[in-house]
């Protein structure tokens, strides 16, 4: 295929060039004023030679056969709702009604949204927490092992791989376990479209073997925010499902110009972006010469200690562990000097690099870094060693989006069903997930993380003061 | 409050005069080449001071409630998914599994997308059918009457109004009629962004008294493809599980641009916008009138002949009855000429105007009109006249979702249930929805619609040699 093609900005470019009379939407007609000025030219719609995302025959078809290509799939498709609709899609296409799942417990809240839409049962697997930093890694090959040996019922596997941090697995072993019980092996891989595009950089989904893996391709790689692709490969995922689910879920007035961003994204990592992504691992790495020089330490991998097999050289994660700095501090600190973090925990601040960040950016941060004085940002820093505990799955997240819920005190939670998700940080792996018991220990378990210092996310009231359960039906 | 404000549009521009270092997503750090060079900067993520779509608590939820204001709404949310997600949200906070709803039987694709979501069981509301155009328009007061006397249980009315030619019924006897029932009246009204905001334009949804309405703002009003609002009023749609819907069916990374040209296009109706949208009409108005003199016809309300209350003054359809000309011909002729109409039918082309429509495009269009030589555009002109047949629902749109399908030929679908919406075109309302029985008076029917020239729409298999029904479990 011709990879310096990109289909879909000519046809824009086109259509533009005709200069022509608008009588269709959208009702900018091409021309507006303010922030956006620039860009109504080039939002359009599905006028003749801008073909249809929901049944593409021509640029857009074009535009993301020349994607899979790049990307190593045998289909691709274009998403403009993000990855969001993408792990929707997947699980819709994957299970019917009652089916049971196999997920990651520390999935994004789209894949459990997904669970609730394709009424699923999940499986929950438990992650790695690796013990150097705290934070939950990818499923280990051995626990995917035991739960499918426990439910060879289960119609398919959900893995999020790498992590937030670029922590990840070789997914290899994990296709082909999946393939000798003819199962698809299904991917939320949203940090990782850059993966596997030059050497340096570790391997991605679809180069593992796995049946399906959305990437946020604005995420790592130039596209506009919101637009996404989903990778296929294989006969394991149903492809005709897959269509009519995406159909459910996305806009029936896609925005040209993200689709148009995607297309110009697999072009640019094709072209000029190689060059740019291995600037982008020399930067990397000259961030954290300097950062040793100052005695800052960062997460790196340390042979035979850690549970993941690579680290995303393009996520630099600051380490904060010397009980001088607390992380949230040094994010807000950094953020005062104009260095924007994508975020930070109690012990880290995690520092997103990728092809378009340049060796004067680079520069700027070291040098402001250096004028930390750390002493100024104390905060408690107080390890946490988290335990997973597990309690019964009563109701799956579908049935307990359709019971009514209510809140009560903690304490009068015992033994009733949680209408939500209780995720401590650090680490972030759900504690309990809607539809499990709240049982005795596990509340007690909650108040002393609570007292260690943890924040907890899903909840309604972050105090935990109150709980939501789910109503009996003689309420 | 403060319309003055754009509130969302100024954090955007805040956060971009701080100059940033950015090692937060999208990875094109604000910068980048070609078509949307000028967008990158804008293209931003949940950072400090630009809150959060799905816990909106800064500029976010002061731009929804400017925008609520302003467009009559007790809560706006911003929408980046299109009507689309709208309807889909408004179905799920509407309906549990099983509950019926009353749904205008010629409803958008979403409308169907979402019965299947929300596990509804549809009851269909029959539109009226314009016997001057053969379009189908609202359903009359009436026939609402007496499905929701047969249905009392029914838990909401989902109606579409305007439809795409601006054909609309004043709603307020509608929204009084479901008060009656105490049951939601929920309103897409894609093609009504614009109603009510000046004298001389046909009320809005918001103002008839519906419970909730979907708007496509960028369809007539100048905000960016794919971003809408859904407004909403009184008690009778449930809040909580609205939000929760609209969480999981709208993108975690939503769109910034999107957002922000929401934010933009409020401000603007109620500023500069005041001025075009009144330009608009009076360009409306000019158009009609130059039609006149080249004798063409354009579609009119005639008094005590339609079977709608008002016609969208911005929508101009040109009207082709005098055989000597094809809608799809006219469209094509048109287009060579480089003004591009919203859509045609056999009958008619659609001419969209919007604020944003120039008076130079104007007199470009109305002199390019006057070059046509009709009889160079001969084309089949035979009237269909559609009468709706009924078949029994048997399975729900949700059961045909998680049932196989099988393609049979037409005449051995007699007695089997349909997989598939089956859609004539003209009118555009479907004879067949899915989980219908196809009896053979309605397979004739559908054949003779055939013999006449009708399009079908919906099908797999467009020549409808092949029908998709629904497997027996034995096969």
């Amino acid at each position: 295929m011709n990879q310096n093609r990109m289909p879909l900005v000519e046809a824009i470019t086109q259509y533009q060039k005709r200069n022509p009379i608008r009588y269709h939407v959208p009702g900018h007609k091409g021309r507006g004023e303010g922030l956006l000025a620039s860009l109504y030219p080039f939002d359009l719609t599905e006028v003749p030679g801008l073909d249809d995302l929901h049944h593409p025959e021509e640029a857009i078809r074009e535009a993301q056969q020349l994607a899979a290509e790049a990307f190593g799939a045998e289909e691709t498709f274009f998403l403009i709702g993000g990855s969001t609709v993408g792990n929707l899609a997947m699980l819709l296409a994957a299970c019917h009604p009652g089916d049971e799942v196999l997920v990651q417990r520390n999935a994004h809240k789209s894949v459990m949204n997904g669970l609730i839409l394709a009424q699923a049962k999940p499986i929950y697997l438990q992650p790695e927490v690796d013990p150097i930093t705290g934070l939950p890694v990818t499923v280990s090959l051995q626990e995917l092992k035991i739960q499918l040996q426990k439910h060879p019922e289960a119609k398919a596997v959900f893995l999020t791989n790498p992590n937030y941090y670029g922590m990840g697995m070789n997914l290899r072993p994990y296709a082909e376990l999946c393939e000798e019980y003819g199962i698809p092996l299904l991917v939320d891989e949203a940090h990782g479209a850059h993966l596997g595009l030059i050497q340096g950089l570790p391997g991605s989904a679809m180069q593992a073997g796995a049946s399906a893996a959305v990437q946020s391709t604005h995420k790592m790689l130039p596209s506009l925010t919101m637009s996404s692709m989903l990778h296929v490969k294989g006969p394991r995922l149903n492809r005709e499902r897959l269509r009519k689910a995406l159909t459910m879920v996305q806009s029936s007035s896609p925005s040209y110009p993200l689709m148009a961003s995607l297309d110009h994204a697999r072009h640019y990592v094709l072209h000029v972006g190689q060059q740019e992504l291995r600037q982008s691992l020399r930067l990397s790495a000259q961030l954290k010469d300097g950062l040793a020089h100052m005695a800052f330490s960062w997460l790196e991998v340390v042979e035979g200690k850690e549970h993941y097999d690579y680290l995303d050289p393009l996520k630099v994660t600051l380490r904060t562990h010397s009980h001088e700095l607390h992380g949230f501090a040094l994010r807000e600190w950094l953020e005062q000097q104009g260095v924007f973090p994508e975020l930070a925990d109690e012990h880290h601040v995690l520092l997103t690099l990728s092809p378009k960040t340049t060796d004067d950016e680079l520069k700027r941060t070291l040098s402001i870094i250096n004028q930390l004085e750390r002493t100024q940002l104390a905060g408690s820093n107080q390890a946490v060693h988290y335990r997973p505990l597990s309690s019964p799955l009563i109701l799956s997240p579908y049935e307990v989006f359709q019971r009514a819920s209510s809140s009560v005190p903690l304490q009068a939670a015992v033994g009733e069903i949680s209408a939500e998700m209780i995720t401590p940080y650090p680490p972030g792996i759900p504690l309990v997930a809607p539809g499990e018991r709240l049982e005795l220990e596990m509340l007690e378990y909650i108040q002393e993380l609570q007292r260690m210092g943890c924040r907890f996310h899903g909840v309604e009231d972050t105090t935990l003061k109150t709980l939501k359960i789910i109503k009996n039906d003689e309420d």
